[in-house]
């Protein structure tokens, strides 16, 4: 059946389409049944999607689409698109089967994640194929074909340098924001950096939410090419680009269901890496207490990262680091940037935890990569950093990107929170201060976020500030204060 | 905050409201946040819902709530709502605990079905809970935890009767109406049986979408009370009761998933037959090829129903049945009720097996509570049948509950398949049949559906009519006639 496109501006989270009740009943289309929407022209796209059943707001031959379902058909008012019932997708089936302990084969694998990225399957179903992946775990040949398939799914973004290198930290550790100086840092230091991040998962902001704040991150693979020959790096949002587009969305669920499965973790991380061209990777598993993962859990995931970047023939190393605590002061997007441009300048007020751990990134990358002896990768990265070098690159891959470092703001909002008592600082709960910023507002809410006046084993007396909430809405100020009371995320004896 | 309703007509499947860009925000909010909302009257009702953005459609002081939200708030056009911000459920950590293969506690459990009832639980997160139960199974305590969760979330139907008596099938088997026929001949043998029922789960029709062909299914508990002091019995839908609210959407969800976890099977059953004040209780356990568990799980389950029984103070007895193939000629809400009134009216077309069933279960029934001496039921069914009192009472329940019988007609479309060649059949697949007749519009479109011609063992001729599909639409009968075709669900040698 054909009908007419009508763009709403609505935006449900996710794609879904509304009709109205008459045309349902003509296709034979019941609540949750899924369809399958084509648009009419010379480079048709097809996707599928569920249906609303709406009086009033759509006409008999109307469709009303979600803007996250007009992503993919491109679609403006009036345009045609043919409507089918969708077909039940196979892939429900092989995810049962994982669930049920068995091994999933590539061609299974490929079927799930096309069914992903098509919208064939529901939320209900990715959460399904994530608690699975979650309970079952995945063997190492089963996160190789996980890899391929988001690769395959997606595009690839090719190079013709032999320096290409990248980093990742599979997160968790509020503040921490290490990429954008790691990369300012290493294609100073004539190294090619094609980073693209994603949002926040359970955190309160992503490398990408902190450069939004002043720079656009969205873009074409074909303009984000030009920024890389103009600057030899990017700081983007992968999800735009298509190159891992399953990913994006196995992501927005593990958001609602605070779960990141181990096998998805490595794949996620391994398919956008392979998909930018890297040829060095270097990877950072902060271990701990509030941290993802455990000491012995972080040397685990090294052998499986290592294993996997011998399969894939990069050069891959894996370091471990302390992420018992929140790193440098903001945290959330726009006070991390804060952070990040008074290590940039070299500012006396900066996060020396924050610098000290980006040079020492850079430094390793810097010695994998050979630009720099075994040994000299920290002092080389520290010397681009204090000649200004770094700030410079990174001013010139903000401006590509077109943005403008003249646009940090502060929340609207604010509360000080002071210290009961004297004594030493020996707990900040990494989780609680995501969960504390989260509250307040982030990621979504730029300005948003904590900043915290001390770090542990700080020496705070009575009445001293300890911390300061912000964020643009009252209503969450309140919650975060009453979170802040009632959870104590600071320890101080 | 506080905002005006505005009803929509819309149909979204799930409990979800739409605001202005504005609006959201002004209170903060973010797409895939939640929000509580609050009617403000006398009797305040209160939910959780997701956000939906959309311009254009509601004001900047209005929220549009779906249909689906709306049986919660039974709010009119105008009417004035409290706005805030959700705070995260704890229950989803409880979820995962379980998903870590904890045991969880009773309290836990109160406050995951709790969440669930209250719209706190997304989608994704309750498949989470399904796909944790389906992995770690449910421990006995567990389970009697989750029946009293259950039931504490709904409410009570109270009888002063001793002879309250209650059936359940765990179905799953393509026809197999025999609801319908064991209440009426109990209720006409001088038992009192308040039958709540649920739509299909994975397959073509329930009780309840058999019934609704004829017949209002949805009550209030003050209306059900009428209809059985009436009748003596009822055939109702239990989703509308309140009865048990939580087992409602977690069977929505496990239908997009099509994912029946034991412990919720359970307690599905069992809490829904408590809730129902049944003293005396019989399951029907089919077991076989094709059906939903092998004879050594029907034992199993057979022991865990037999316990819960137990535990609960009932009289509660399983019988295994043979499930390797349809029972019945009709699959489909209005096909199945065909069926069932040539039995009643004992015409000498009418499905023999599912008679004889249905005379066996209703028989059981007897014997249990007494009215028949033990290995005199089936007669003592059989003479209700026959003498045309199991009709008569029928009658009176389709009247009481204010349907009629002469409202059964058939779909618009049809066709007939023949036979390709002369043999015996050996084998009918549940699945592929109850798949069959989902594609042609089941359960929703309540006259199509998959008609047999002849049943397992039958010998046919070549060209011989060997099932016709109904449809209401010609779409769905195409992909119906191609399903037939690739899948082959009846064999013949």
């Amino acid at each position: 059946m054909e009908l007419k496109i009508k763009i709403l501006k609505w935006s449900a989270g996710i794609p879904v389409a509304m009709m109205n009740k008459k045309t349902a009943e003509k296709i034979g289309i019941h609540i949750k049944d899924k369809i399958s929407i084509k648009t009419i022209s010379n480079y048709p796209k097809e996707t599928s999607t569920i249906i609303d059943i709406i009086e009033g707001v759509v006409k008999e031959n109307e469709i009303a689409v979600s803007s996250e379902l007009n992503e993919v058909l491109k679609a403006k008012t009036g345009q045609k698109v043919e409507i089918n019932l969708a077909i039940a997708p196979k892939s429900l089936v092989f995810i049962k089967n994982k669930l049920n302990e068995k091994q999933l084969s590539q061609k299974q694998i490929n079927e799930i994640i096309k069914d992903i990225v098509n919208n064939s399957l529901s939320e209900a179903e990715i959460a399904l194929f994530i608690s699975a992946m979650y309970k079952q775990g995945m063997s190492f040949k089963e996160t190789i074909y996980l890899i391929k398939a988001i690769l395959k799914s997606g595009k690839k973004f090719k190079s013709k340098s032999k320096f290409v290198a990248d980093k990742h930290s599979i997160g968790g550790i509020p503040g921490n924001r290490t990429t954008p100086l790691v990369v300012s840092i290493c294609a100073a230091g004539g190294l090619v950096m094609p980073k693209t991040s994603s949002r926040a998962i359970t955190s309160a902001a992503g490398t990408v939410d902190v450069i939004e704040t002043i720079a656009p991150i969205e873009f074409s693979p074909k303009d984000l090419k030009k920024i890389i020959q103009k600057t030899n790096a990017c700081l983007v949002w992968g999800g735009s680009l298509g190159m891992v587009p399953a990913d994006s969305k196995i992501i927005k669920i593990e958001k609602i269901l605070k779960i990141d499965p181990e096998a998805q973790l490595l794949a996620s991380i391994m398919s956008k890496k392979l998909s930018m061209g890297a040829k060095y990777i270097l990877i950072d598993i902060p271990y701990g207490k509030g941290a993802k993962v455990t000491k012995s859990k972080a040397l685990k995931l090294k052998g499986k990262f290592e294993q996997l970047g011998k399969y894939f023939h990069k050069k891959l190393k894996c370091v471990l680091t302390d992420g018992s605590h929140p790193i440098g002061r903001g945290i959330g997007p726009a006070l991390e940037l804060i952070d990040i441009i008074k290590i940039l300048k070299v500012e006396e007020e900066r996060p020396l935890d924050l610098e000290k751990k980006s040079l020492f990134l850079a430094g390793e990358i810097f010695e994998m990569t050979k630009k720099a002896k075994k040994g000299k990768g920290f002092e080389m990265a520290k010397e681009i950093l204090c000649s200004g070098k770094a700030f410079e690159k990174f001013k010139e891959i903000i401006k590509a990107q077109g943005g403008s470092l003249k646009k940090i703001k502060y929340a609207k909002f604010k509360k000080n929170i002071i210290s009961k008592r004297s004594g030493r600082i020996y707990e900040i709960d990494n989780k609680k201060i995501n969960s504390l910023a989260r509250i307040a507002g982030c990621p979504v809410d730029k300005s948003s976020g904590v900043y915290l006046h001390h770090n542990v084993k700080d020496k705070v007396k009575k009445a001293e500030k300890i911390l300061t909430i912000y964020s643009e809405s009252k209503t969450r100020l309140n919650q975060a204060i009453r979170f802040y009371n009632s959870q104590h995320p600071i320890k101080i004896k």
